[in-house]
């Protein structure tokens, strides 16, 4: 063999678009084989529909198609009423990789990366040379365009081969129509359960999906107000790289350094600014553009020895826990599980970018006992369904040992066995996704610590429910003895002696010596207000077509009055409707009583009602007490404050 | 909340330059931490500088340092003997994402996305603001030229800062210095530890590693000759995408279908030619930019029909059994296990793409037994350190059911718990890496299936070698008793009788009534030749300093004289020197040799040996017999032909 010059090789060497590297590794979009490339597709289509009628402040209504076609051909139509795009960015957007909007705001979205929606375009026309037809509207009184696509994959850009003017009805919106190769009988079930998990964290989201067989399922929209829209922000000190900062004072219009760390970065006020500055040793009024490496190094040393405002989470929106649970109730109707536990943790950051976890765990009921455990993993409301074992989540999850709570998990470690779900959904302005098929996230360490810090949190909360689910059935045991037995002893001997049955009252109370607290919970439909197609701020509008009535019973079984306050969580997203008695405060998490001393073998009737929830996502009181020694107290805990 | 119109939204949308890209998504190509950070670049500068050597034919010589700057700064040195970069290539190869030789050749390499050294280039940018010094030197007798890069990431261009031409004494080669924000506390081990395993598996490569700490480890060359050379081959038409067909089509430089397909397509002779071109029912001398696509789909369907020969595995460089089994050996040094078996399977395709599987297993001594069974993975030799979650090799192992094998593995399914060590090795023309990290390996069915097939075949030779030992160990303990026992009992009642002792050995025999086979292997080590630092095809020089000798020993117990064929398998690689007496062939799997018939009772000596293996390579003899019947034969299985 002789060797071969590096005059030879370079002959070889070339540039390689970025749509021609991801032709040939297509798995690294999701594109792995047929049946992940159908998920894939309806799963970009969706997304992109979501942000864009979320960015246009529309409530989103969505229309999902998958049709036959020749061979192992499926033609997939994803329709909104979003915004439309103009005619032209159509080439751009939807035949162009690495271009979008997205992909250069801090705040969470789905896209984030400006690959998704041009991907499947690509691949449509990889596996079955056809074009791609995208219809926009931007504006009632225009008619609507329609574009027919084509990938130049050597240069990453997208050749228009057809175009035209139509009439379409929807005031605005966007409609793709993709023919690819797929396995829609393999697919199939996972369409409909990644379109169910989407529904169900986007309940303002409505989904209309006809199958290829000609089932249509609908995706009722069960919240008529959009979420709390996630705010982009600017890049905080804390997490900014050193090589980011430098390029940052490159492209910046301010000559002044101090307004350049103003303008530029978000949590840096006045104080901040000069604090950084002055920690590093520099001018307030050197120009950006003519730092040294030295001074930009000062500059990002000093950032670390300042305190600065941790980043606004506005960019955020997480789920809710409410929602959490409404997922995992969904998840399983039919399984009669023994309880849901979901916590969520207060929002972090993780080089830079603010981030949030929120978890739910199912226990029990009809779940497979023998059977790993069940993941659900969710990033930024979207529902992730392969590549589970590469997932941050599942890390988080396989250190934690699980073995004290009951379940199966040799050497501690892994996932465990056992009848459970677990849920996991992390929101942050910048998913670390471990490719670009979004599938899985990477284990960074601040992510995974929360998770399990949510979790930990999570076992906490079921540890409580099984405490107090054992002390109440203990207390009922002994109250159920006494209140039968103890009168039919009395009515006996009363008999006996031919004498008035006495009063058990004071007896029974001298027993117990306890407060007894008591909750039911009841639903009641009410006519529903027809659905709005129009944006509203109207909290009233969120009013669902179920009334959720709490009723809750405190007996005095002591033998002194007693006078206490009272304290029921409610959920954050439900709106309070009649109170009885009057409480004294009601905030978005809690209603107090100030109770009236209640006298001794005496009770209280206390009544409250919630709008805005679906059936089932309160279905059980979380009651504290304070102004009372609360060892006697059966039914409610100490309250602990805010 | 008012909406926003398609017009507001289109002002935000834009380009990504896919330097900017991969900036904010870094943990995409492996810089998620500091420790990663370290590994990555270490593995992405070495596998850069083993692929330019073997391209160019040259035994690899590779220097790594790392050194220490301010701050968690490390400084990253990695230079190599290979053929150097030219000039102009220098900024794009460095410096620019997507960009290389490797992209475009259907073969076997480990880098396949030019994307690996300029990430690092950027990296070090990002995190320390430093430039990258780039040294080559392409001719020995001219100067090397010394470049200092800088990446503009919103252009995805490199800048040459710095250019100059420096006196360095190799003859040719490349250097690349640059400084990360890494974590080398942490990152050490596992620098160390993908040093150790790269060696291991590519033993014509010498290794210098010097640590920031003054360490300096020499990983030695074990192979004077590069492995076989991995030849570029053309697309098959069984893996081709009706879009790429489409696409090749229209750049092809042919002017006739016929042409067409056997210039550009691999397997492609005359006569499949044409019947894939009648089968479509299309001319031989259509001209392929005019074809419609209704006539590629024609010609892309009539592939599926047309018997096609296997793509060429010419492009693949396995790493081979001994190899292997060698790398397993060193990871267990200190452990002592029970037995290492490996096995490989017949080379495979999956859309298009031929690839090969092999794997290993180590079983008992001193692994621990409560722990999940450690996982080592290599795609194309390099070892894979991340994401063993996410990647095929993993899920393939845990979809078997292990516990028949004697592993804990609840519900069957999931990592076994148990002693044991479980290796495998792909290798591909393209590894479908799940993201540009290049760590872990998407679940490709075809993939997966092999890497099973090739466990259970281990399995079932695991079986063999279970069943061989507890088959010699009862007969064993027969041949003791009878050997020790009868002669005694014989003293015994000779002495009694006062006769003299009978011969025993027509006795024995009927007892036995089998033929013994035996063996033993020693090593001993020969004066080694000086390290050839120029290239050669002569075997000779691939001479190790260790001659590992195969003594066995044929035991004739049964009444008859007995003559058959004996088969001694040998490693692919191992050389043969000296055999005794005269074998009938030798192949390079197999020794055999007729044996002449033995006498009852009588014995034979049978002797060979092999050069170009280390210590241990060879380390029990894997023995056959035909021309008898096997169950006469303990040490010895049935030749089931080549």
């Amino acid at each position: 063999m002789t060797k071969i010059t590096a005059h030879e090789l370079a002959k070889k060497q070339k540039e390689i678009s970025v749509a021609e590297f991801f032709e040939r590794n297509k798995h690294i979009l999701g594109f792995g084989n047929q049946t992940r490339a159908l998920i894939t597709s309806v799963k970009e289509g969706v997304d992109n529909s979501l942000d864009a009628c979320e960015e246009a402040n529309i409530l989103p209504d969505i229309y999902v198609e998958i049709k036959n076609g020749e061979d192992s051909e499926c033609k997939i139509i994803i329709e909104d009423n979003g915004p439309g795009v103009v005619k032209k960015q159509i080439p751009h957007i939807f035949g162009r990789l690495l271009y979008g909007s997205r992909f250069h705001a801090i705040r969470q979205s789905r896209g984030q990366q400006g690959i998704g929606i041009s991907a499947v375009v690509l691949y449509g026309q990889l596996t079955t040379g056809k074009h791609t037809k995208i219809i926009s509207k931007i504006e009632p009184n225009r008619p609507a365009v329609i574009n027919e696509l084509v990938i130049d994959t050597n240069k990453n850009r997208a050749e228009v081969i057809g175009r035209d003017t139509i009439h379409w009805e929807k005031p605005t919106g966007t409609r793709i129509e993709v023919s690819i190769i797929a396995d829609f009988v393999r697919g199939k079930r996972f369409v409909y359960d990644y379109l169910q998990s989407t529904s169900i964290v986007n309940p303002h989201a409505q989904i209309t999906y006809k199958e290829l067989d000609g089932n249509e399922y609908f995706f009722e929209r069960t919240a008529e107000t959009l979420p709390r829209k996630a705010i982009e922000i600017k890049p905080h000190p804390y997490g900014v790289e050193l090589g980011t900062l430098i390029k940052m004072a490159k492209y910046t219009k301010s000559r002044q350094l101090n307004s350049f760390l103003k303008t530029e970065f978000s949590s840096m006020g006045d104080r901040t600014t000069n604090a950084a500055i002055e920690k590093a040793g520099l001018e307030k009024n050197l120009n950006p553009k003519q730092m040294t490496r030295d001074q930009f190094l000062a500059l990002h040393k000093a950032f670390k020895k300042v305190k600065i405002m941790a980043p606004s989470t506005d960019c955020l929106s997480p789920i809710g826990e409410t929602l959490i649970k409404r997922s995992l109730k969904n998840e399983t109707q039919e399984i009669s599980p023994e309880f849901i536990i979901t916590a969520s943790r207060p929002p972090s950051v993780y080089s830079g970018n603010p981030f949030q976890i929120e978890v739910g765990l199912v226990y029990g009921g009809k779940l497979p006992k023998e059977e790993q455990v069940k993941l659900l993993r969710f990033a930024n409301r979207v529902p992730l369904l392969y590549q589970q074992g590469g997932c941050v989540t599942t890390s988080a999850i396989s250190s934690i040992d699980w073995r004290r709570y009951g379940l199966t998990q040799p050497s501690g470690k892994g996932i465990p066995t056992g009848p459970a779900i677990f849920l996991t959904h992390v929101s942050s302005s910048l998913i670390p996704f471990t490719s670009e098929s979004k599938e899985a996230i990477a284990d960074v360490d601040e992510i995974e610590n929360e998770i399990k810090l949510a979790f930990r949190e999570c076992t906490r909360k079921v540890q409580h429910h099984i405490n107090k689910k054992v002390r109440r059935k203990k207390t009922r045991e002994k109250f159920d003895l006494i209140t039968r037995i103890l009168p039919e002893i009395a009515k006996k001997s009363a008999n006996m002696l031919d004498k008035p049955v006495p009063s058990l009252d004071p007896i029974i109370t001298k027993i117990m010596d306890v407060v007894w607290i008591e909750d039911l919970i009841e639903y009641e439909k009410i006519s529903r207000k027809p659905v709005q197609t129009t944006l509203t701020d109207d909290p009233e509008a969120n009013k669902e077509g179920i009334i959720t009535k709490s009723k809750i019973m405190v007996v005095n079984y002591k033998r002194s009055p007693q006078k206490f306050n009272l304290y029921a969580l409610i959920p954050e997203d439900a709106v309070v409707g009649t109170v009885n008695p009057k409480p004294s405060k009601i905030t978005d998490k809690y209603i107090k009583w100030n109770l009236e001393s209640i006298p001794s073998a005496n009770k209280i009737d206390i009544y409250f009602e919630l709008a805005g929830l679906a059936q089932g996502d309160f279905d059980e009181n979380d009651l504290y007490i304070d102004n009372i020694n609360p060892t006697f107290v059966i039914g409610a805990d100490k309250w602990e404050g805010d």
